[in-house]
């Protein structure tokens, strides 16, 4: 019997088919450890469960958990990510899933809560919430050894749970996923950052010749230049940091600052994970181009000041799915993206599905380590295994018909023997 | 009083918004161009016929064209690029239109002769049909002087004149607008070729990795290449000629035969001109690798051989819009787009208007030059005038506040001189 | 017995060295032909001269013409770029040459006069001056029919011969090898436009993050600017043609006019064909940033005003090989190459051996093709066959282990019935 | 009175030249810093020594030192790095070094000890040789406080303090330099990686259109592979490593066993720290194709196996300034840079000015930190504080003319209380 809460379990079909196109593009996960676990059945009698965004991806490492031999509860990590699609066709495939797209605060806890009451013995989380909520309202599942142990997949996450274990306050093995070198190598230069820039691609705007100013220069925005110049666009990169914004010149962009990058700038792109990239004044609106395009990639939809330019434009309009015409009132009109939300998942679908592929066999080989080992830690940050992320990536890259050198003994020894022998 | 026949009037408002987007990024054609249009009226009294893609970037062209207060006809070049909502906005502007989206071959005469009855003065074709319908069905326009001059916008057109005119048997002054340099340097490697890469792109499928073979390295072909390659792909070019082939090379593509390079290909696009670029064998078919997808650019649908791998295919099912997923008998699953049709077209929004801006500039202008001038020609081939082709590209340049040094008469004469002089 | 005049015949061992290390680098003249013309000495009987650059690669053009059994005689096309060491490696090797570094004007002419004496039957020219003088001064070869064919390398001969030819001046076939596909696509853009980037490069100079301002967007031009890309530089194009600035536009690069340009500029590089590319005016002079680095690279030194920038400058002292630092009145320091002469000469080696190989088998094959073609030709301009042309690409390619696909029958005749058809 | 053991002090004159050569090339060292030392002299009365490569740009390093107020004395960390024209020129300027290029084991630590004798407070080493000399030879500067401070510039000479630390064995404060963003953020992908194919292009080596395999995607070989690239090279590379793998095949670059690229590879590169990367089989030796350049960036000369193809090779000649043509049994001839050894050191002239730049300017300003905060230290290693690696940053920016937004505290707290407040 599966337990769940959908938006609409009619849209099951469509939802399949969208599990079906990103199944076809992950073979590590959905492929070949989809095969082993079938017919080894690691997990068996083990519960798993997920707060993730609920995505076709998600929906492919939740059922190759399940072909392990786990009974696989879901909630959403983000009430705007989840596809209902995929939700409903979850269902079917009896995983038990607790998501809506647009969910309330009250209800996103109660979808936790509904997981958590399944007594799962290894959490999955994408930005904490469900274990937080866990130490705090499950404390039993903690006494009683029924968690086994932790997964957590952002940056934001781990960072919560270090500081939390420099208290003491971490009461379970966490496995920080998201520090693995096969899951932050890919997923922000080619999964986030691309986003945006293949939205606005897609739209047929023409990259090249035009100016783009993208704000910052970490990953997720180095990123999106690598991309815009490879289309060819002029970029322009404006950082805070000196130490980025001299790589940003080195590699060949110019760099200035915002105020002086926006008066040209046709297209630009905010990925700092700061306030008011583009300072919310009357002065620096009047000198956006006519015809601008903002979007941003960051978390919050505070990079761009939103809320300012909705109130100083005179006349706002959609004029295609998920952009509006600002008119300003010198008369210029500026094209505004998702609002100013992360217009890489609201434009376009989300990191691909090749890239998820790497983040998922991780989870996926790492529950099948925690229940092969449990028992053996004790609460805290375990680092994950280095020749599980290494499993990955020789997955991935035999997935893609890529075959590579192996060290000998002796060229290992001589390394190693000249990087401790000095 | 409007003239017209188009498929649902009701689409009006729909195809007003199209015609504002592309607009906004025609500031040459339908703004500078326009305005002074507006102003002076030079096409006061005249009958402008075009025979062309009823797109959003073609409405703009009429709209320039009639705001110069020439009276204006138009037919569609092509049954499947007739966008209707497009059509059904410019009936309310009072221009004329005999267009829909899949007439017959029966329909797309008749709307060519429906333009022709309206006695135009000049003839904007894409393609040839309805200068050569002029000479064969209207010879009384030529005759007794009413046509004063004729523009075509395609190479095939242009072609299909020349041999005319060798013949003796073009009986107009026809101006090959697509052999301008503001048009042939930008349409195919900016316009067409980045087509099906975007489409693609836009679907988020990740370039980054991808083996990607591209038949052909034209200037359609050659800017795929460019973009795929900008996407962080690995390119392998397949070329008949040898020249163009060692060009491919030096530019650091890898080039080989097709059937070499198929087995790995993860992507494959044709923009040849050829038919069978892949060659129709089961042998051939048995190498696609599983999940490639197959876009052709070229203008017929035999490039890739559409018709012998449906046959071949034990399963054929579609998969997202205009994508197919067929299944061969070995059970590789290969993913056809557009049904080997123009990509570019099917799946994207056809040229960017930016680059549409240059071509459709051109031929407002040129319409002008017409009129001016009318009775200064004989029939037969006449050059673009070289300072009309530079006062797009002066136009183009300022639209995107780009400002570029004036040579002086000593620089002028210097060169000159040199050139001359040896 | 061979006839010359040499600078230094005892630099012939070093001579023979550089030329060994061209012949590596050129496998069609230096291997597959020179191998071919060994066996079957299709050139027996026949007295070649060639007007040419004295290098290392032409050399090696001498020596297959000499293997097929020709007699040839050189003389060079330009007093700066003999190298004398190959020079005398050539006479020991019993090739007549009357060349060395830094000849005079008039001694320029006794070196072709020498050449001219001793009958050839096939004239090789780089620039026009040996056929010019064939004309004026050895008339009677011509009226004998002594003369059977002549090739003409450079843009600028070709023109000249053009001219002459219109106005019926021209009193032999003359075949412009510059116009062969197999020729001009790759020389200038991969030959002479890599040139000065090569030189600096080598010099050690970080590219990377650098703002090079090019003045030009030609094919050399061009060609500089994606090197200068490709290793890490900020470019900015300066153009006086408006399509051409279009075209750097759309490919990424800012466009300016020059004295927007120049005042950021850290290298700024000239190849234009046009007088005072940097205006020579001390307020142009003192905008010139401190440490910038100036280099032509077109055919004059008078692109960069040299003879303005060196009288206004307080001191000129050299500081590397072919690199003086020349102090400014307001105390900047700029460095100058080559004395603004074509650095790509004077501080490299010419065009790359690998580009030549081109053009000299070209040369090659053509010799071979007038010898067995005698008498079929009027005086004038004849077009080089299509069939060398491709020849020259189809060994090339092979040389580079590089197969392509043939066209089938069926194909081309569906090709060539598409473009005539219409 | 200067102390000193050079080579020729007659050189003096052109190290003079290569120190201003170097010194126009390095603002924030030569200019901006030790403008600000001469005027506030905070080194007066200290002794600093450096173990470093005697390089122009050292000898730069070593006059702002000396500016500040600071008795300065060199030696050379390696016996093939230092330039005996610079180290003459410097002790014109009472510098103290004992140097000279190709020492023996015996006087490299006859120089240490010579530098060690003058009793210095402060110690810049490359590799730990003189710091680990201090502690088994010097041990009275430690226990009487005479040294304040140490800077250890390489990642090798950092590890191996860090077990000395461990070990309790270290027994001064330790700067690790070499972890500065400042600094490795920039040396390795432009400085060392970019140096073989400058050397390689400044020989007029063709790369576009060449099969360049580079063993190796670590900082190093990547910035090879980009530079290769961007001169039109079909890059491949090799690599053990699964995700270095994976990041390389995304970047765009094939990748595969060495074995299966060596037989098409026209440039090999090496750069991997590792033993035998071309492993020394006559088989692979086989099946190295005729004309292939052969180069090493690693450390060491056996990732090139240089003794066995010596051996395996029937002649071997010197073609060009350090450049061997090898023929093989096979007949074939392949190209040798350097002797196997670090090829961007031999052929070239080493890190980039611009970038040793911002590594010296780092140790300027460590060295003044040092002593303004002298005895605020235990033993051991101390990181770097922030605020002085990016003051190099902000220096380096200001002097490319490059300004940057700064935060506002607003911003910055919202920043902070993200990351923090989760």
């Amino acid at each position: 019997m599966v337990n769940y809460k959908v938006a609409d379990e009619s849209l099951s079909e469509k939802g399949k088919e969208a599990l079906y196109v990103a199944e076809r593009k992950m073979p590590v996960t959905a492929k070949v450890i989809r095969d082993r676990f079938t017919k080894e059945k690691p997990l068996v009698g083990v519960v798993i469960a997920g707060c993730l965004h609920i995505t076709k991806e998600t929906g492919n490492l939740a059922r190759t958990l399940k072909s392990g031999g786990a009974e696989v509860y879901l909630c959403g990590s983000n009430p705007l990510s989840t596809q209902d699609d995929v939700a409903a066709a979850l269902i079917k495939e009896d995983i038990n899933v607790f998501a809506w797209h647009g969910n309330t605060d009250e209800e996103f806890y109660w979808c936790i809560r509904k997981c958590l009451e399944a007594k799962p013995n290894i959490l999955i989380d994408d930005g904490g919430d469900m274990i937080v909520t866990l130490h705090n309202e499950f404390p039993e599942l903690i006494e009683k050894g029924t968690i086994i142990g932790c997964q957590e997949e952002t940056t934001t996450g781990v960072k919560r749970f270090r500081a939390m274990d420099k208290q003491g306050a971490l009461k379970v093995p966490l496995f920080p996923v998201n520090d693995a070198r096969c899951k932050n190598q890919f997923d922000n230069e080619l999964g986030t950052g691309q986003g945006i820039i293949s939205a606005i691609y897609g739209m047929h705007v023409l990259f090249a010749g035009k100016k783009v100013v993208i704000a910052g220069y970490g990953h997720c925005s180095s990123g999106m230049a690598l991309r815009a110049r490879g289309l060819g666009a002029d970029v322009i990169i404006t950082e805070v940091d000196p130490i980025k914004a001299l790589q940003a010149r080195f590699a060949g962009y110019q760099v200035m600052p915002i105020a002086k990058a926006v008066p040209n700038a046709e297209i630009i792109l905010t990925a700092t994970g700061c306030k008011h990239v583009l300072p919310p004044r009357p002065e620096v609106f009047d000198m956006l181009k006519d015809g601008v395009i903002l979007g941003n990639l960051g978390h919050f939809d505070i990079e761009i000041p939103t809320k300012e330019l909705y109130e100083y434009a005179i006349e706002i309009k959609p004029i295609r799915r998920h952009v509006e015409e600002l008119i300003l009132p010198n008369g210029n009109k500026i094209y505004l993206l998702a609002k100013g939300r992360l217009a890489n998942l609201v434009l376009s679908e989300g990191h691909p599905s090749e890239v998820m592929d790497m983040s998922f066999g991780l989870q996926s080989l790492m529950s099948e380590y925690i229940v092969r080992n449990k028992g053996s830690w004790k609460a805290g940050i375990i680092n994950i295994p280095p020749e599980i992320d290494d499993k990955v990536g020789f997955l991935k890259l035999e997935s893609m018909g890529i075959k590579i050198d192996k060290l000998t003994e002796e060229q290992y020894n001589y390394i190693h023997g000249y990087l401790e022998g000095t």
